[in-house]
């Protein structure tokens, strides 16, 4: 697994240290994976980090000894706490926050549990300096992975080409008469093959009905000849995630079929001719909707343009409707995300086709390569 | 997906409402994803359910409104509840609280976070009757899941079986020369075949000194002769996991490594001989530990001995050493555990070996069924 060099973490650091600084805060303690996985390289099911101006505080437990001791031996600042048999991820986090009483220190309110943070606050009222407890904050670093640094960037082109790779090797024509099942299998074989440490999530193969269903998966159903079938899959390399739909048709395409295809093909390209520096994510969101709207198949759009990529397969920004309460940030350049307009039609089928796109000082760059039609 | 018929439903509930009046709870607010499968059958990716004496209020967005229907018409006590394109989990959560003022309403704090905990409190002080907020709770429903019912138990069953067909596969011979990757991604592709949805977590193949390090995965080292590998690997079905490891040599096997495989097996098998109802997990642990320790073996062994296995990969019970800040209920019947003892020699190699195991009326039965040894 390639991990981050360590100027660029430094650089990741150097940005949030920015923030914090910004909020007034001293510290920080980071309990969202991906988060720690960011700051410092390291990936783990289970990790707290304690972010202060001069020093990485990591806590792992015992299996990750290991790592742990690379992470510090790349990175001067990360000092690594491997968890005592006889203690506990909260004792060894109250132990380090020890040290910083007096210091303004913030936590990530999203990331942590009610019970941690009761369990944590306790233990701390103990301690002198320590009366005013943890400062909330919300999404202090998700915002600084907002814009992918190079390396990221480099992981994602790299991710999105070989995903590319597998899916064309789709062949529509053989899909007839194959399970949904079998093709998923195949096409995670073939992830691991080009590469990937594993899928991003489930594959998704819908055929006929199923097409219609947004949140289906790959079951025991036989592909029938002239049915749509949704093929959403993604892979994982170096932690980072790709994602992409082609809708094929199992033989040859009907009428209505290619009609859809190039109708949401238009729309996705409506959406990527939005995104520049400075415009909003939801305007992406809306030119899908208005190019659909033209074909009176606005309606059988149900779900958003797309979503940001990167650690999370899901992340910031979010390109949906624009919505009084929540305005999403302006893209800027190293924003990764999905555009994948769909229409669907419960009891018949649906066309979902969606690729990774990355925002650049100019305009947008497609960072998948498939043709959208066979 | 199978899905638990609407009587064994019925039963998980009614056995909540007991422990809801024990703790003098009117209503409780469940955000734990597999909770809320357990109660209502409804599997998806983001849901809020609230449990009252005669209703069970279930949230979920656009995506599952067709599910949501149907597991409505399966239990009548079922109240789907769709939210709307310009509202939120957290407002259509208060908009069924506001129909409860005046109830003692617990919610769970291990599974939800300070963010949410604050904005759902926010919007509750601005209700009549809401003064009190929510009342915090811990494991309620994790502690009914600990005993599996009888169609849960056929769940596991099935899926133990169906991953010892897969295990049984593997031809330790032809191991040699062969990528850990390409070996997972064969089990993987014959998780799907036996009937699996998905891996039930990331395939782990390490060979040689991986073998040595617990949070391997399966990178693109390859296999060489002579060497110890360990195949650790699980399926979902049904919303069920299960997870198997055995430890292959590649070709014949060395005197150490065969004498490793032996002793580990007489530690698996020592903590199967404490299980029954009433014995504690921790004789289990204890028992296996004990069995190494004979052959000074015991310090290699750095993990613990296993973990409950149900709706998620890891749950209740805890299978490791006793510790005095934490006592582990007893075993009862319907309790489905692994016992995996391991050793692990840096540099070198390791043994793991896991089944999967159910604690019956009278001690305990193994699901899983493959040769400890080729």
């Amino acid at each position: 697994m390639l991990i981050a060099p360590s100027e660029f973490l430094a650089a990741r650091l150097a940005r949030l240290q920015a923030s914090l600084d910004e909020h007034q805060l001293d510290a920080l303690v980071v309990t969202s994976l991906p988060n720690i996985a960011y700051l410092t390289g390291f990936f783990a099911s289970s990790a707290v980090l304690i972010v202060t101006k001069d020093r990485l505080d990591l806590i792992g437990d015992g299996r990750y000894a290991d790592v742990l001791a690379h992470r510090a031996a790349d990175s001067p600042m990360v000092r690594p706490l491997v968890i005592e048999q006889s203690s506990s991820y909260d004792e060894t986090l109250v132990g380090v926050l020890a040290s910083l009483a007096g210091l303004r220190t913030g936590f990530e309110a999203s990331h942590m549990s009610v019970q941690r943070h009761r369990s944590v606050t306790a233990r701390l009222v103990a301690i002198d300096g320590w009366s005013a407890g943890l400062v909330e904050t919300d999404g202090l670093i998700e915002q600084l992975r907002l814009r992918k640094d190079a390396w990221e960037v480099e992981r994602l082109r790299d991710g999105a080409l070989r995903l590319s790779s597998v899916a064309k090797g789709i062949l529509p024509k053989a899909l007839a008469g194959r399970t949904e099942s079998d093709v998923a299998a195949e096409l995670e074989w073939e992830l691991r093959r080009v590469g990937f440490d594993r899928p991003a999530f489930d594959t998704i193969v819908a055929s006929g009905p199923n097409a219609a269903v947004p949140h289906a998966r790959a079951s025991s159903r036989r592909i029938e000849a002239g049915e749509l079938v949704v093929i959403d899959f993604g892979g994982m390399l170096d932690g980072y995630c790709t994602d992409l739909t082609r809708t094929a048709v199992a033989g040859a395409a009907g009428e209505r079929e290619r009609q859809l295809l190039e109708r949401v093909a238009e729309a996705e390209l409506a959406a990527f001719e939005t995104l520049r520096p400075g415009s909003q994510p939801e305007a992406a969101d809306y030119a899908a909707r208005q190019t659909l709207a033209r074909y009176d198949l606005d309606r059988a759009f149900t779900h958003g343009t797309g979503h940001g990529l990167g650690l999370e397969v899901h992340e910031g920004p979010r390109v949906t409707r624009a919505r009084a309460d929540r305005v999403e940030p302006p893209l800027a350049p190293g924003v990764v995300m999905t555009l994948e307009p769909g229409v669907y039609f419960p009891g018949w089928g649906g066309v979902r086709i969606e690729d990774d796109v990355l925002v650049t000082e100019v305009g947008a760059e497609w960072l998948t390569d498939v043709p959208r039609m066979w």
